[in-house]
């Protein structure tokens, strides 16, 4: 009865209200949104999905229709752990990473959405049950903002309930970040917590550089500084200078997690459940992190990631992404007295408002 | 006159004679050619193309469709170095290796065949010009075949003018694994030279154990004994152990290379073209293998590795693969005295023959 019998994938591409920019990424006009919906022989359905800032949408589609549907079907739903193992194996010669990883956590995610709804419990007890609400931040994608727009969005997050906040770092003129970092300390005063990104644009040396130069600003942590394979460089960083140092949502192995965790010296981990395996693969990262004393935080897709990150031992902030998919779903996130708060519904709390996104289907 | 005017991708599934298995990938009856021809404003055509055995082909011609080629149109294909750097930033977010490495290759094979044509020069001479010929040696998928097949197989190769091969390992019972290899040996005597693959199926200290079993069967190398990820379990095996270690094939990225060689006390490096990056790809991973004095030698698509594995001053073993990629385009592989000879033609001396794939285009 718990047979997989029919999966069905969908690419969204949803249009941003306006260009956000960040150091590697460049222009980001919209973002893709791409969906798995199982459907079970006893005719229980659940929903899966990651999403990309443009790019790769259609090769995970690709891959989830031609490499993994068609060998899933069949298969016994309540064992998402093999068939995680199984899809890592299945599609191990093109995937230790990439696209693979995105493919895989859709069928995942969708899996644990079944698991929620067979078992009648939210994914904040299935996954752990330490809290049902967490530590939330506003994450901007900000880097071409002028500083006067820079401000007024971090304004715009502060009377919308949060008290924590990041920008995006790494304009070509490094004196300009340092400035920037000092407009918004300046704004937000010495209470709300602040984070900066520089999505791995800096040398290890130009990293050190910033950070020194900025190390009386109370930076919460300083954000993927320089690229994510130099593991080492990010221990070099931690040594030489004083802000915490956080990673993770280009990492998408438990094996690329286990060399940042033993060799990078961070302070915060940030698995992104939408590339690194979904449920069962964020959990495995945040797990791993808790054995290093890592708190476990995240990146992107505020809608689900609230309740694993509630969930944990070792909690620690939600991001709250600028691509808004929670706006897409039939509960927004929702935040209280600065939290936010996990979803009760039975499955993974995210369901969408097919009739919203239907027009921007591909 | 240089700037791309457009790029045609397709994807063809081309079965095999027969069903070949491995330990980890399980059963193959046929393999993907995926290539991408890149036509110049100045009329001129180059064909890179990229394989896989069986899964992510529909993925690899989504990221070329999608994501890769409409920002590649206008752009200098003399620029190699350049577009291989746009094309890795580009495809960041969804990539660090997995299907975008192999998308990245097809387009990079291709802007090399275009230079080779352009500056009429064979690619074994522009990719380092060290000789026109390798080593060369057998490696078949023969997991499965029943050690009087497998002992036939091997007359086969050497019957057709090879003096070195390698066999598959990784059966559920090691011992059969061991009598296998001693079958082997006992065949080809002393002088052939005798490699073993293991498709990573194996635990550290299961390959320490069977390496130990078999030291006297003067086997060149190990290969894949264990996960490509575990780049320290390499070492833990090469400590223990007599027979040299290979691994490459499963490293996409020159970080991953360089984690390998810094790690995992490698002997021999076996990038493959096809999803390292193309020829830019391969050639900096051969030449980080040279600074650390590790041969390079290939993977699969022999057609093309012949040309860069002769060019290296590091020149290795050229792995002829059972993938007969060769047999679909005008040059099949060429031996004579038991070495491989590159192509002289300008280009990367690989021209399919259309009229023989198209039937299995999909
Ligand atoms: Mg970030
Ligand atoms: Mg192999």
């Amino acid at each position: 009865m718990t047979t997989i019998k029919s999966i069905k994938n969908q690419l969204f591409k949803i249009p941003l209200a306006e260009i956000l920019s960040d150091a590697k990424h460049g222009d980001h006009d919209h973002f893709e949104l791409i969906t798995s919906t199982i459907t079970l022989e006893d005719g229980s359905v659940g929903t899966g999905y990651t999403y990309t800032g443009g790019k790769g949408g259609y090769a995970i589609k690709a891959m989830l229709e031609h490499d993994l549907s068609p060998v899933l079907i069949g298969k016994d739903a309540t064992e998402i752990d093999e068939i995680y193992d199984f899809m890592e194996w299945h599609i191990h010669y093109v995937g230790r990473g990439g696209i693979s990883s995105f493919a895989m956590s859709a069928i995942d995610i969708a899996l644990w959405d079944l698991k929620g709804k067979r078992l009648k419990q939210p994914l904040w007890k299935m996954a752990g049950g330490e809290n049902n609400s967490c530590k939330a931040y506003c994450g901007g994608i900000d880097l071409q903002f002028s500083t006067e727009k820079l401000l007024n969005n971090i304004r715009g997050y502060l009377a919308s309930g949060y008290n924590a906040v990041k920008i995006k770092i790494g304009r070509e003129n490094m004196q300009e970040d340092i400035d920037r970092i000092r407009a918004v300390r300046e704004l937000i005063g010495p209470d709300v917590t602040f984070m900066i990104d520089a999505n791995y644009s800096l040398t290890v040396d130009q990293a050190i550089e910033l950070s020194n130069a900025v190390t009386d600003c109370d930076i919460t942590w300083f954000e993927e500084p320089t690229i994510p394979d130099d593991y080492q460089g990010y221990a070099k960083i931690a040594d030489a200078t004083a802000i915490p140092l956080a990673m993770g949502e280009n990492l998408h192995t438990i094996h690329e997690f286990g060399y940042a965790f033993e060799q990078s010296k961070l302070s915060f981990a940030q698995p992104d459940a939408s590339n690194c395996g979904g449920v069962t693969g964020w959990l495995r990262a945040a797990q791993l992190a808790n054995k290093h004393g890592i708190p476990a935080c995240s990146h992107g897709m505020q809608e689900l990631h609230v309740s694993l990150v509630s969930s944990q031992p070792n909690s620690g902030w939600l991001e709250v992404h600028s691509f808004p998919i929670d706006e897409y779903t039939h509960r927004p996130l929702v935040v209280e007295n600065h939290r936010a708060i996990a979803s009760d519904e039975p499955g993974v709390g995210v369901s969408f408002n097919w009739e919203k996104i239907k027009q921007y289907e591909v």
